[in-house]
């Protein structure tokens, strides 16, 4: 089992140098959220992850959750570890003072929820849902529901979930059946089936409080006449108090692929009380807004893979002896060289560090994005330019990301060789956990249509263009050290590259709207290279203010965005290549001839 | 679960159309092995891998073997799966006839081993390793010890495994300490500890034949000090029959991402009677010889997992109903459309159609080469040219295909979307089974560097130009349907870059040898494409003639072989261009500031 360690300088490098949180939180009112105290925090939530979460990966792994007599009990420990999670306050970390939250921002949240997912993908699942469930909420519940159900979902006493897919409907939300009848109160009432709902039941809070999407009755067909509820499991008198059973159960569990320390339930609502959140046919839209946060923290998903893979590979490559290195033994002392030496190991381990680091930089700056999204303080317009850039990147980051959290586990493995594929060395575990990130909230080939199709067409290239401008202004304005210029020109050439590409596309899709799927997934995974060479770049040239003071870290930054724009931003190339074909090769062969 | 299909119609295609097995098999003298017969092999063995093997394979997945006081039981199904493979005479298919035997072809036997490979990839490696045992004891053991073991091993009463690696060396063979000492009676006492040994220990058979390395006391330190064995698991006697405990033990099994019904041991020798195979000293010369053969059974495993994934996927591409094409409905009399008519579902389901069908063609190919290194009628040259194919092709196969073959069952689970991460439909246990295929029998890395450093650059390049230039010119003297000929353009350029690629390659090497491994994975990922886009145009080509008899397929077979030149084949122009770099953003970062 790779020992889990917070990768603090690392993040403290993204969060000060790079995105100047300081400044950031004091601009937007944060007025606690000091360097120092945001240091703090990040050094407790490690050393609480470190200590308390991370030991609990693999018992929740090889236990799994159990389902017996309609309930699901955790793996051992998940509960103690979740009561500690509780007591020590880190549920309301980012959540509203006014229901007993700390008020401290999204993005700080953001960074210790890294923390749980490179350590405990399973276990950090529970705070996470819980979190998506508050937002909807908040944003969409009236004061007197917050009143009644925020106080506990903050302290963590209750945990709360998302429930949209069913059996027959997974991306296409407009098939749903589960129905909800008005009733004279003001409530209703809710009959149906929901799958696939993570964290749905288990035994670590008293309640658990299900946002459901469901039909009303009488409702349009189709997406217009979705609406959105809060259902809890046990129902919930006026004062927040519990009130006895509200016709939800948990139906089954599923066997799965990994996550195994989080229960995907079969959610059935039996004439279950529920509230509705925001206008009655207006859910899918609400949805969308809670969607997207959602997306964020699964790319961070990817992301905490890549780190925790990548702190097991490297400390085995530094380990290992096998072999010599073909130029020359480098350890003559030792029966053969660690494999470290290795060319072709240290592609794999670069590859991962890319990921891990570059992707880091780019959750925590859409993070700070979501702060001014989130933030009473900010100005309109700011706030308009921060919700266009993560209506961008977020489908970005999402797919990107986990497509590469998971290509980093499988490395991982790779690195180990045949040690990989054993259990013991946790290696393939944070394979088959991270796969899920690329399936939920949306597969890849979903968010691809939601960039290509929603995002950049749908906004006729305003988001894209605004955003490239700025970027492309950015680096041409920027004092880069010589070495670096190179890469600036190669990225400053890619962001033109994907303008032209977008344009290409745009217009066959005029002739063919199939040829938006036709190119969405290579064109999703183009921008995902050029952004994350963005990022390296950007951070090779903050590393230099460190060139004195800590030269190996400079020299590292700057080494791996060398490696960066030399190993992996020419796939874009290829990805371009393919996207800026047309779909004959897709679409000419008969549907029966496919075998 | 998807139900495991025989693709006999494709199986066919390869070996009649393709390879004319009929002349083959007729020229090395297998009188036998008409047309007609290999047919009916066919027939009989995908019924029996849909209906006996391919049933057991989720329990196989669930249940896993249990080890318990020192024996290892398999799971439920597995010995009477095993009973009838034997009593039906499947082991036997082309294992010698003075031995009890079929004497049929290698490629015959290869075809139905992909069949349980994609049905049941656990329950596959007993017969599999059990024939690499096998194949090492006619190579190198005398009459007498062939006497005394295959008949048994042949019938498969007795099953064989291959024992090399230990704790602290796996690639590095030359780090084993397994110590054999010299006994009067010309035998050798083996003491020592393997790991990582596949159907090591099982109840499936009443003994079990291990082929291990060990170093004769006072051997040369290194890989000039490796010796190979034969040790029972029970001693046997003169006459072939079980004589008692031979000091051979299961010590562990392991626990692991997949491939569960096949028990991975730590077998331990202590004083274990053993019989010397070959020359002192020379055991890895001999074992290359049986990694070879047992690399094209890995690369099968690719062809085999993609298929099985292809077949699910497909299956549920169809049925599955979700959301509408992007240019209109078609179905309208359905609640939406099925989800194959999405372009994106397309590019997966015919990249895991390309794997499996043109790795098909690919692996086959090279059996039919084995078949020639076997045969006792072909000439001296013949031998040569297969044995030189064999060298250069097996390590692009295997690392190719596997990793093809991963991308493949990754794909499978995508299509599925959340549906793909749960265990009852089968998508993600191909993706866990078949990562094993990218580890064992030497990693991807390592058959990169056999590839490039040993059996292109250790040629001198005569490997590479002799194939290069024999499909030059077939392909620049074969007659080809006009709409086919730019891919013939697009395939001559490769083969043309794939000279010039290893020229730079081999220039840069002399400076610098870790050029070599910075290059290996590229190198051979752009080698893979290029043979696979080679079996593809031959397909398309051979197609031809079916066009009348059977439109849909000739269709299917262009249609495909035009996606593989527009949509994969492009991914070699970025594995060329990584190959191409020097290795210089591998190797500049020192290695203690990886972090």
């Amino acid at each position: 089992m790779p020992a889990y360690h917070a990768p603090l300088k690392e993040m403290h490098f993204v969060l000060h140098d790079l995105l100047n949180l300081g400044n950031h939180y004091a601009s937007l009112g944060f007025n606690e959220a000091t360097p120092e105290l945001v240091d703090a925090v990040l050094e407790e939530a490690g050393k609480f992850t470190e200590s308390v979460i991370a030991p609990l990966n693999r018992v929740g792994d090889e236990q799994g959750c159990r389902f017996e007599q309609g309930t699901v009990s955790t793996p051992e420990g998940f509960k103690s570890a979740y009561q500690q999670y509780i007591d020590a306050g880190w549920p309301t970390l980012a959540q509203p003072e006014q229901y007993g939250g700390q008020g401290l921002p999204y993005s700080l949240n953001l960074v210790c929820a890294e923390m749980q997912s490179a350590a405990n993908h399973a276990f950090a699942m529970y705070p996470g849902l819980s979190h998506g469930a508050q937002a909807t909420l908040m944003a969409h519940g009236d004061d007197a529901l917050q009143q009644r159900f925020m106080p506990k979902l903050v302290s963590g006493e209750w945990t709360g979930t998302m429930c949209l897919t069913e059996a027959h409907c997974g991306s296409d939300l407009g098939l749903l059946r589960t129905k909800a009848v008005p009733q004279e109160d003001g409530s209703y009432r809710l009959s149906g089936s929901k799958i696939f709902i993570s964290s749905g039941d288990h035994d670590l809070a008293e309640n658990i409080v299900h946002i459901v999407i469901a039909r009303i009755e009488g409702a349009p067909a189709g997406t217009k006449g979705i609406s959105l509820f809060l259902v809890p499991k046990l129902a919930v008198g006026d004062a927040g108090e519990i009130a006895g059973p509200n016709g939800v159960s948990c139906g089954a569990i599923e066997h799965k692929m990994g996550i195994n320390g989080n229960a995907t339930c079969v959610i059935n609502f039996d004439d279950a009380t529920g509230y509705l959140l925001g206008e009655p046919n207006r859910g899918l839209n609400a949805m969308f807004t809670f969607m997207n946060a959602a997306r964020v923290g699964v790319a961070t998903e990817g992301v905490a893979a890549a780190e925790a893979s990548f702190q097991g590979a490297l400390a085995y490559a530094r380990e290992r002896l096998q072999m010599r290195s073909l130029s020359g033994p480098k350890c003559p002392e030792k029966a053969a060289d660690p494999i470290i030496v290795h060319p072709d190991v240290r592609r794999m381990l670069l590859t991962q560090k890319a990921i891990a680091e570059g992707g880091r930089a780019m959750v925590y700056e859409m993070a700070t994005w979501v702060d001014v999204t989130k933030s009473a303080s900010a100005s309109a317009e700011a706030k308009q330019r921060a919700s266009d850039r993560l209506s961008l990147l977020t489908p970005i980051a999402k797919a990107f990301l986990t497509e590469m959290g998971f290509e980093a586990t499988s490395l991982g493995v790779q690195v180990f060789g045949g040690h990989g594929y054993v259990s013991e060395w946790g290696m393939e575990q944070l394979m088959r956990d991270t796969k899920i990130s690329c399936l939920y909230e949306g597969t890849t080939g979903i968010q691809a249509l939601d960039l290509l199709a929603r995002k950049v067409l749908g906004s006729r290239g305003a988001l894209l263009e605004s955003y490239c401008t700025e970027l492309g202004q950015w680096w041409m304005t920027q004092p880069i050290p010589d070495p670096l210029k190179p890469m600036q020109q190669q990225l400053l050439a890619h962001l033109q590259q994907w303008g032209e590409l977008t344009q290409g596309i745009a217009i066959r899709a005029q002739q063919n709207p199939d040829e938006i799927g036709a190119a969405s997934v290579d064109y999703l995974m183009f921008a995902g290279y050029v952004v994350l060479a963005h990022q390296w770049l950007k951070m090779a040239v903050a590393a230099e203010s460190r060139r004195e003071t800590d030269p190996d870290f400079c020299q590292s930054k700057q080494d791996t965005a060398y490696f960066v724009f030399a190993r992996l931003l020419p796939k874009a190339a290829s990805h371009a290549a393919l996207a800026a074909q047309d779909s004959g090769s897709l679409m000419r062969m008969a549907e029966h001839q496919f075998r």
